[in-house]
């Protein structure tokens, strides 16, 4: 099993429909196989703070994730409308 | 319900003593009132990068976490030897 988390901080403005974007893909990607969990977070301190966290069955079901219609569609319009992001994949350990 | 994201870039060498410190905050800390959960992870792609996830029923269950024992023991032991670290604290929304 490994976790993802994916960090983003949205443009001003641009908040409620990435969030509208992620609700499209949240629903798609939890129905794929090897899936898990897939949730969408927003920092407590700041709305434009906003988290995917992930747990899929293997790194195999994480890349034919990343190549879905819905993906493919779907990130690059969030993308353009973040500031940054950073994503780390976790295996763990306690 | 609240998670919290911590993550921490670890000094090289320092790494399975900062595990150790881990173990021991993870065992103590999994037994506290209101804790959910708290795992370790280790990124797939750079072993110094560790990062506890934590679930807790509530923000002041996470403030009575800072206060313990264990806590204001062991982590400023863990905070010598990384090099940087991000704590997030976040609330679900999807």
């Amino acid at each position: 099993m490994i976790k993802v988390i994916a960090k983003s901080i949205i443009k001003d403005g641009e908040l409620e429909k990435v969030i509208n974007l992620y609700d499209e893909l949240v629903q798609k990607t939890r129905q794929e196989d090897g899936c898990i969990s897939y949730e969408l977070f927003q920092d407590i301190n700041n709305e434009n703070i906003l988290t995917i966290v992930e747990q899929w069955e293997s790194e195999e079901h994480l890349e034919t994730h990343k190549k879905t219609v819905h993906f493919t569609r779907i990130v690059p319009q969030i993308s353009d409308k973040r500031l940054n992001s950073e994503i780390n994949i976790l295996h763990k350990i306690k």
